[in-house]
C-alpha cells in the first residue's frame, strides 16, 4: 500500500512534502470555497484542503464524502495561516494541500456519532462495539492496556521469570465459584472446566523446579455477574518458589510501582503501607479499605463500659462491639439526612445507628443525653473531635459494627466529595483469616483458596478453632479495590490433608479431584507462594474509566451477553449429538 | 526466605563466601568418607560437600538424603581441588564446603530418574508431567518458548502493534473445523464455542481503527487429533490495516529472523523465498514444501507428446501429467526397495510408479525400453542426469502425479539421510486457490477461511470457474511444516455476500451466523489483512523437539486426555441441572 505517513506524523518539518495518507473522515465542512477534511487514524488527525481553484473535479467529488468513509488522500505538506493554527493539535501547524483522493470504503451514517463526548446507551455502544471503540477515550484505554501488559511483561522478564501457559481445557474442581463446562466429544458424558484460576497448575510448576513463573492469562466464572464483573476476565498471575511473604509482596509491590511510574508518570511512595486483616476491619470495617480519605472507625468500648445507656450495656455484655466515625462538619447534616443513615445501616444489618452532634463544646441531639461527663471528655480526646462534628455510633456483634460502619464511611465520603479523584492509595492487607464459615454450605470454607498456609503458630487452634486460625495470605488494594491477592501455599501432603479435613472435604473425594496435586507434594515439592493481580480493574483504575467493560476490547453484558455476535447462541442438533447431550 | 544464591550462580569469585542456596538433591555419592551432593534447581547445579572433620553430625544426617529431596544447604565456597574441576559445569570450579542442612521436604523414590537420556514411556511422563518438566531438555524448550513470547511481543511493541485481548468465549460459527462449546446456565439451550481463531474480532479491531494489532492466543479445535495436534493450541495473531501482501510479509519474515538470531544465533538469508502454489505444487508436490534438499519434481508433458508408451499416450490424452523424480544414485536401489516404492505410490492414490535407471550414459531396467532416443536425450538434459541415478515417474491426474511424487520425494530423502538436521529452510508460499471443493458437503469450500479476498483479477471467475479463482493468501512455510498462514481480507460487504454465495451459505444463514461482520464492513471497513503463526511448532521446530508435546507444559494426548489430571471428568448432577442440560 502507499500510505507515507500516518495522520499523527506530519509537522512543520514535512512542508513541502508530497504525502498519501488514509484514515477516516473525521469532520467535513465546506467553508468559504474549501472544503475542509480532519482525516483521523489511531495515530491522529490531520485537516486536509480541497480547493476548487487547484482541482475543480476533485473539489467536486470530495463534496460526496461523509463522515467515517475510508480514504485515501494524496496531497502536500503546507503550512497553516496563522490564525489557523490549531495548538490543541499535534499536527495543528499544518494541513495538506489535497491534490486527489480515492474512496476506499463508503461509510453508512453511524448509529451515533463518533464523539467522546456525547452520552450512548450502552446496549447500542456494545452492539456497535467496533465503532465504540473508535471513540478517543477507548482508543486510549486499550492503548494504556498494551502498555501494561509490555510493562508487566518487561518486568518478569528482566527479573528470570519464566511465561509458561497453562491449559484452558482443565478438570472441573469447583470448590467456591462455578466452573463453565465444555462437553468432551471423544469421551461422551465426560467434560472439561475452564480455569477460574491456573491454581493448581502453578504449583505444580514450582513443583517442576521453575521457580519462578508468570502468565497473563483469561480466567473463567460463571457466577451471576455482579455490575462489575465479567464471566472471563484477565489475571496476572504470579508463583515462586523459595519465598515468604516479604519476597511476594516485594515484587508485587515493585511492579505496580514501575507501571504507575511508566503509564502515569506517578513515583509512589514505597514501601507501600500495610495492615493486618484485624487493623484494617476495625480501623475501616473492610478487608480493601480505601485510603484516599480518613474518617478511621474508633472502637469505644472501653469508653462505655459502665453506659447507663442500655443499647451499649447489653452489646457489651454480650461480647458485642461498640464503634463510631466522625463526620467532620456532619452537625449541619439534616434531620433527614441523617434518618437515611439510619436506615442505610438498618438496610445494611445493623439494628440501628446512634448518633450526636459536637457543637460549641458540647454533645447534643440523637443520644446525646445518654453520654456521660466522663465518656463526654474521654470521647473528645479519643475521637479527636473539632467543632460542628457529627458521630455516628453502630453497637451490635463484631462483624456487624465494623462492616456497617466501614460501608457507611464509603457512601458518606462519596456524597460528601471527601475523595480525592486523582489519588492512588496503596495498601497491602496481611493476615487474613485462614477459614470463613458458610451458613449456606454448613461449612468452613477456605478465604482465599485452599492451597493457602496457615500460619505455623497458629496450627494446633485448627481443629477446635478454625475460625482463629490466620493465613499466610496478602491483598494488595489500591483506592478501595482489591487488584491483587495471593498467598504462601501448602508445600507438604500432611498440611494439604489437614486443609482439606477442615474444609470437610473427605479423602475420596480430595484424591478424586486433587489426587494428582496431593502426589506432586510428595515428590519434592519447594516451599512457594505467588500472587495473582486482576488486570482488568487495574487497568480500570489507572484510566480512571468507570466501568470494567470500558477497558476490555470486546465485552459482554453483566448477564454474559456478546450484544454484538450475540453469544451465546443457539447451535445445531448435529452438534448436540455429536457431543451426545441433550437439553433438558 | 533465605536463599543468597541460585545454584548456578557462583563461581571462583564467590571464594570464601558464606552462601546459602536451595534446590533439589540431584545426585547423592558417598566417597571416601565425603558426601557429595549435587544440588540442583532452574538455573545450575552445584557441588555441595559434607565432611565428618567439619562436623560429624551434620554428615551423619546427610546420609539420610535421597535425589529429588528439597533442601536448603548452608556453607562455605571453597575452590576444587585442580583434579577435580569440571569443565563442562558452570560451577564447575567450586565446591560448597556444607556446614548445616535443613530438609524442606522429602521426596518419595519418583517413578522414573530425572535424566534425559533414558527412555520413559510417554503415558508415565504425562501422568507425572510435574517430573517430566524437571528433565533439563524440557526445561530448556520452556524456557526458549518464554523467550519467543517475549522477542515476538518485543518486536511487536516496537512497531507500534497493539496488544487486545478478544474473547474466549464467543459465538459459535464453525466453518472448516469442529468448536467447543460451552453450554450457557443464564440462557438454557444456548452455547457460546471457543475461539477456533479470533479471525473476526481482529477485523472488527481494524474497523474500530486500531491499525496494527498482534495477540498471541490460545485456540481451539474440537477434531480427531493427528499425532502432533493438540485441541488447544497456540497462535500468534496479527492484523494490520492499510496494508497489501507485501506488507504483511516484510512483517512475518522480520519477525522470523529476528526469533532466529536472538534464539540460535542464525542469521537468515533474506529476503525469504517464494514460490507461488502452483510452483511449490509442479516443483515438489506439495503447498509446503521442505527445501532443506532439492530433488525436484519435473514436468515430461512435453518429452512424451509423441510417445508409443500406452501409459502415458493415454494420461496425455486425458489431459493429464507426466512427472519425475532423480533419486541420486538411486540405480543401486534394490529390486524390493523398488517395489516397496511403487507399492507406496498406489497407497497414495496413484495407479502405478514407473522407474528406470541411468547407468553409463543409457537407460536401463523398468519401463526403459518404452523411451526412444530422442525422448532419453531430451530427458538427460532436462532432468540433468548423473550416472546411476534412478528416475521415479508418476503419469496421472494433475493433482495425482505431483501429490504422490510430492510424498515419495520426501520420504525417498528421509530415508536416504539427505535432509540436513540444523538447516532451516524458509519459504513464502502465495496465490493460493481461493476455493477447493469438497466432496463430503457437495460444495466449495473457502481453502483458507470465508473472509479471505479473492485476487482482483480472478473476480470475474468466480462464478463459472470458482476452482480457478486464486486467494490473496500466503503461508510462511520453515522445512516443511506451515508456520503461518494468512491473507488480506474482504472489507466491503458486496465481496463478503459473493463469497459467501460461491461457499452456498445462504443470506438467511450468513446474516445468522456473520451479520454483525457484514453489518460492520459498511460502517467503514479499511484494507487489511493478517497472518498468524503457530506458536508451538515453531518452538518445537526451534529446539528440535520431537513432539509438539515437548514444548507445552501441560499437553494432552492424542485423543485430547490430561493423563495427569484425568481431565475430561464426570461432573456432579448438579452441575448439569444447572446447565439444564442432560446425557443422551
Amino acid at each position: 500500500m502507499t500510505r507515507t505517513h500516518t495522520c499523527g506524523a506530519l509537522n512543520k518539518k514535512n512542508l513541502g512534502q508530497k504525502v498519501v495518507l488514509t484514515g477516516w473522515v473525521n469532520k467535513w465542512r465546506d467553508l468559504g470555497g474549501l472544503i475542509f477534511i480532519d482525516l483521523r487514524d489511531r495515530y491522529g488527525k490531520v485537516q486536509t484542503v480541497f480547493n476548487p481553484e487547484e482541482n475543480a473535479e476533485v473539489y467536486e467529488q470530495a463534496k460526496a464524502l461523509r463522515s467515517e468513509d475510508v480514504v485515501e488522500i494524496k496531497g502536500t505538506v503546507s503550512a497553516r495561516p496563522d490564525t489557523m493554527i490549531n495548538q490543541e493539535m499535534k499536527t495543528g501547524e499544518i494541513e495538506i494541500a489535497a491534490s486527489s483522493f480515492r474512496i476506499l470504503n463508503k461509510a453508512k451514517t453511524t448509529p451515533f456519532e463518533i464523539l467522546d463526548d456525547i452520552e450512548i446507551n450502552e446496549e447500542l455502544r456494545l452492539k456497535y462495539r467496533y465503532l465504540d471503540l473508535r471513540r478517543s477515550s477507548l482508543q486510549r484505554n486499550l492503548l494504556v492496556r498494551s502498555n501494561v501488559y509490555h510493562i508487566i511483561r518487561d518486568y518478569f522478564y528482566k527479573n528470570e521469570f519464566l511465561e509458561i501457559e497453562t491449559p484452558i481445557l482443565m478438570k472441573s474442581t469447583p470448590e467456591g465459584a462455578r466452573d463453565f463446562l465444555v462437553p468432551s466429544r471423544n469421551y461422551p458424558g465426560r467434560f472439561y472446566a475452564l480455569p477460574q484460576s491456573p491454581q493448581t497448575y502453578k504449583q505444580l510448576l514450582m513443583v517442576a523446579g521453575f521457580d519462578r513463573y508468570f502468565q497473563v492469562v483469561k480466567c473463567f466464572r460463571d457466577e451471576d455477574l455482579r455490575r462489575d464483573r465479567q464471566p472471563e476476565f484477565t489475571q496476572r498471575d504470579v508463583e515462586m518458589s523459595f519465598v515468604d511473604e516479604n519476597d511476594i509482596i516485594r515484587i508485587g509491590s515493585e511492579l505496580v510501582q514501575k507501571v504507575f511510574k511508566e503509564v502515569l508518570d506517578i513515583s509512589m511512595e514505597m514501601p507501600i503501607k500495610r495492615l493486618t486483616f484485624k487493623e484494617a476491619f476495625e480501623r475501616f470495617g473492610s478487608d480493601k479499605p480505601d485510603l484516599r480519605f480518613g474518617m478511621e472507625i474508633h472502637r469505644l468500648n472501653e469508653v462505655f463500659t459502665n453506659s447507663d445507656f442500655n443499647v451499649f450495656s447489653s452489646v457489651l455484655a454480650s461480647d458485642g462491639e461498640i464503634a463510631a466515625l466522625v463526620v467532620k462538619n456532619g452537625a449541619d447534616f439534616s434531620r433527614k439526612k441523617i434518618d437515611k443513615l439510619i436506615d442505610r445501616a438498618k438496610e445494611l444489618g445493623a439494628k440501628g445507628l446512634a448518633y450526636w452532634k459536637y457543637q460549641q463544646g458540647e454533645f447534643s441531639a440523637g443520644i446525646s443525653k445518654f453520654i456521660s461527663n466522663i465518656e463526654t471528655e474521654q470521647l473528645i480526646a479519643l475521637l479527636g473531635l473539632h467543632d460542628n462534628d457529627l458521630i455516628l455510633s453502630a453497637a451490635d456483634t463484631y462483624e456487624t459494627t465494623f462492616s456497617v460502619l466501614g460501608q457507611l464511611r464509603l457512601e458518606i465520603a462519596e456524597e460528601t466529595g471527601l475523595i480525592p479523584q486523582d489519588a492512588f492509595a496503596f495498601l497491602w492487607v496481611t493476615d487474613f483469616p485462614l477459614l470463613e464459615y458458610s451458613e449456606e454450605e454448613g461449612r468452613y470454607m477456605a478465604r482465599h483458596h485452599p492451597f493457602t498456609s496457615p500460619q505455623e503458630q497458629d496450627l494446633e487452634l485448627l481443629d477446635a478453632h478454625p475460625e482463629k486460625v490466620k493465613a499466610r495470605a496478602y491483598d494488595l488494594v489500591l483506592n478501595g479495590s482489591e487488584i491483587a491477592g495471593g498467598s504462601i501455599r501448602i508445600h507438604t501432603k500432611e498440611m494439604q490433608e489437614k486443609m482439606f479435613a477442615a474444609l470437610k472435604i473427605d479423602k475420596e473425594e480430595a484424591k478424586q479431584k486433587f489426587g494428582f496435586l496431593m502426589e506432586a507434594l510428595e515428590y519434592g515439592a519447594p516451599p512457594h507462594g505467588g500472587i495473582a493481580f486482576g488486570l482488568d480493574r487495574l487497568v480500570m483504575l489507572l484510566v480512571n474509566a468507570d466501568s470494567i467493560r470500558d477497558v476490555i476490547a470486546f465485552p459482554k453484558t453483566s448477564s454474559a451477553l456478546s450484544l454484538m455476535d450475540e453469544a451465546p447462541s443457539a447451535v445445531s442438533q448435529a452438534q448436540l449429538d455429536e457431543l451426545k447431550i441433550k437439553l433438558s
